[in-house]
């Protein structure tokens, strides 16, 4: 064997198993989107470098990956100029296209540039793979699907409402059970971020709220303190943090929000109420009110929801929100919009971990013909060709080797029956059946097979 | 409107009807590979640059999209020593990926990566995207979608034979009619081009072969006469490129290839006799042995095959072969293979300009409910959970504005009924329906609009 790694890390290689359980969980969530009235979009891998850079952060551009110019990059530069760049300046010369990092971005450069075209409210969904330069992790590549729902163009919470019934609805199917969405809202943040005087930013504030679900919540109270903010705001927070708004039958009860007078809190909590009133009933999804809560993106302006699996420790699973002005990136001003998005990879490891895919993912053939001589392979693929009429996945061995080794290739298959035409099979016009798990052998004509095989 | 341009050509957007109508052909061309066996693969977008550079000619190698490696990758090289080298030079430097070129190197990559668990003779099939710099035009993008069959492991011409009655039927099931399958094999090809004793290489005399079908059969004698082939030799190759051997009922006529007394040739006119043997029937496909077929990649050594489609003046529409050593590039020789591939972005053309995809591709509501106030908007919500249950495609206008908008927002999007819920309605419990063809309205239980709508 070659000593050589020809493989990346983080860029899996999908076998058949992986890429039927992924069509699987793809089939359940399209199929529920659609009835939701989500239809499919798709955006190319490359896009310009300009479309993605400054979008996602300082921290997220560095994964960004990027792709060089074709030909020769250099030939109209100054080159010594160029070496006096650092590589940051000279990978925006010689690069001007970069891939796909999310699929928020390339929505909004969509809408922008189709908004003519489009009808709004305009509601897509989304299932493509994404690319990021980051360092490989359980549930973390740096080839992985993304699986998004928008609607741009209307600010009704009905959408909001529409999106958490589609948690709900997916995560059903998918027979997940402890299935947890946190919920808050970014209006509510931002009143009582604009009540503390604060001399940090509304987005370093998120960011902080943010760290409180891994790292505790003294990170974020140590953090108030250090920025001086004052003992009775802290002492809020702290009263906030520890008492968690109960969410009985969809009725939040926010009286243990001490009473600051501020439009932007009302209209957040507002909201929430407003939204719990249009779900009426959720079947799986438990909801709880996560002041903690703030979604590290800085586009979020209204709801934000979060789900977590509760029986598998991998972080979230899913998450979304309101935004006002994403398509503004690129010139438009199209209105308020809101989206939720799957975490394809780390349900799949749920699923995988609870087992609860289907046993039979159908990556496996019904029935293998033996190859017991030329004559015999005929006869087979005359059977072959009426076994595949009737949809059955059938081959012929295409060797004429030692049976053990063709019996070896049918359990290394996971193949449910062989067949076996020999020279008696050839006078009978019987067909030797062999089942592969229990190892009975019958002797059965061709229309018996297709009709075991059909119904099995 | 931006003035920008933030598409890039080439890159095109899928709209739904456009994901829809390649789902419709992938599901037919999945479904056949998997009744033969085929089961899927997916390799990851990004490859290690080294892994597909040097695979695909001079020409292919410049169309490869290179991916600059992350971070300073400037810092550890001698900038000036650097600036004295070519860009191709620079390329190998600063870029350590690339993206996916085609489909067989990555099967390749993997068989060699994974050759002591796979189970040999080794089948799958792969649909995913791959990327080239080249200049767009019809039928050729800078990103679109290739479609790929391969066995590995076995040099039976059963497989073969599988493979093309694998086209014919994705191609009748597809409602293509006029489908030729090209054939030839490398072997007489080699065996004439030996014969020659020529000073220019068998794989220039492929290229020159393979360009008689665009241009005309005098560039390949016009290159033979400027080689300084034997008068006898042009006069052979003449009169092989005049008569065209027949193939009545796959039963193919030599005798018009000259008789040259050579293994090779004998080895190939055996192979398509044997070939033709096995498959015995098909319905869709005709076959014509063309001797000018080369086809351009150098690691064919057997059958090989181009499919057109004559309603359509667009080149070859799949096309495939037989190779020799193809692993041997990562280290390892698995032995002989033979793959197929179909021209997806032609064939989706194909299908557009015949009228052949089905009418409803489901990329539309089956419903609409108009929004007519807040109450009313409530009573909705519950029909519509009622209906979704039953798996319609539904949804409520999120915003209560005028009627008119409503109902062109149902006509743009393709709406098949609406569903009006006003104050009428919310007494006496029963829903107006609104056929949007034809303009026709009735007033109908929820229980008979589902049932309705089940059956339509």
């Amino acid at each position: 064997m070659s000593s050589k790694n020809f493989s990346l890390s983080g860029m899996p290689d999908l076998s058949s198993l992986e890429v039927k359980r992924r069509e699987y969980v793809f089939s359940i969530v399209k199929n529920i989107f659609e009835k939701y009235g989500f239809f499919p979009l798709e955006t190319p891998a490359i896009e310009k470098r300009e479309t993605l850079m400054g979008n996602y952060g300082s921290e997220g551009d560095k994964l960004v990956y990027q792709v060089l110019k074709s030909g020769d990059f250099f030939s109209k530069q100054d080159k010594k100029e160029l070496l006096k760049s650092d590589y940051k300046t000279i990978s925006s010369i010689i690069s001007d296209k970069a891939l796909r990092y999310d699929l928020t971005i390339p929505f909004a450069r969509y809408v922008s540039k189709n908004q003519s075209d489009i009808t709004f409210p305009f509601k897509r969904y989304q299932i493509q793979k994404v690319w990021r330069a980051d360092r490989p992790q359980k549930g973390r590549l740096r080839e992985f699907t993304q699986c998004d729902a928008d609607i741009i163009g209307s600010d009704s919470l009905w959408l909001e409402s529409d999106l958490l019934k589609i948690y709900d609805e997916v995560f059903r199917k998918l027979g997940l059970k402890d299935v947890v969405l946190k919920l808050n809202n970014r209006k509510i943040l931002e009143g009582l971020y604009s009540n503390l005087s604060a001399n940090f930013s509304f987005s370093e504030f998120c960011i902080v709220l943010d760290k409180i679900e891994k790292k505790g919540k003294d990170v974020f109270l140590d953090f108030l303190k250090e920025n001086d903010i004052s003992r009775e705001n802290i002492l809020m927070f702290e009263s906030l943090l520890i008492n968690s708004i109960s969410i009985d039958n969809l009725n939040p009860d926010f009286s243990s929000i001490v009473n600051i007078k501020n439009e932007l809190i009302e209209e957040g909590k507002k909201e929430v109420v407003d939204l719990f009133s249009k779900i009426n009933r959720l079947e799986t999804l438990k909801i709880e009110f996560d002041f903690s809560l703030a979604r590290g993106l800085d586009y979020y302006t209204g709801m934000i929801f979060e789900i977590q699996c509760n029986d598998i420790d991998i972080g979230s699973i899913g998450g979304g929100g309101r935004y006002a002005n994403l398509t503004t990136l690129f010139g438009n001003n199209i209105g308020s919009g809101v989206g939720i998005s799957f975490g394809v990879e780390r349900i799949l490891i749920c699923l995988d971990e609870l087992n609860l895919f289907p046993k039979d993912l159908d990556c496996s053939l019904d029935l293998l013909f033996v190859n017991l001589g030329e004559e015999e392979a005929f006869l087979c693929q005359d059977y072959i060709d009426e076994l595949r009429v009737s949809g059955i996945k059938c081959e012929l061995f295409p060797d004429q080797v030692k049976l053990k080794k063709q019996m070896s290739y049918a359990n290394k298959r996971g193949v449910k029956y062989t067949a076996l035409v020999g020279e008696k099979e050839l006078k009978s016009k019987k067909i030797t059946l062999r089942n592969m798990i229990d190892g009975s052998q019958e002797s059965i004509t061709l229309k018996d097979l297709i009709n075991r095989l059909k119904n099995d």
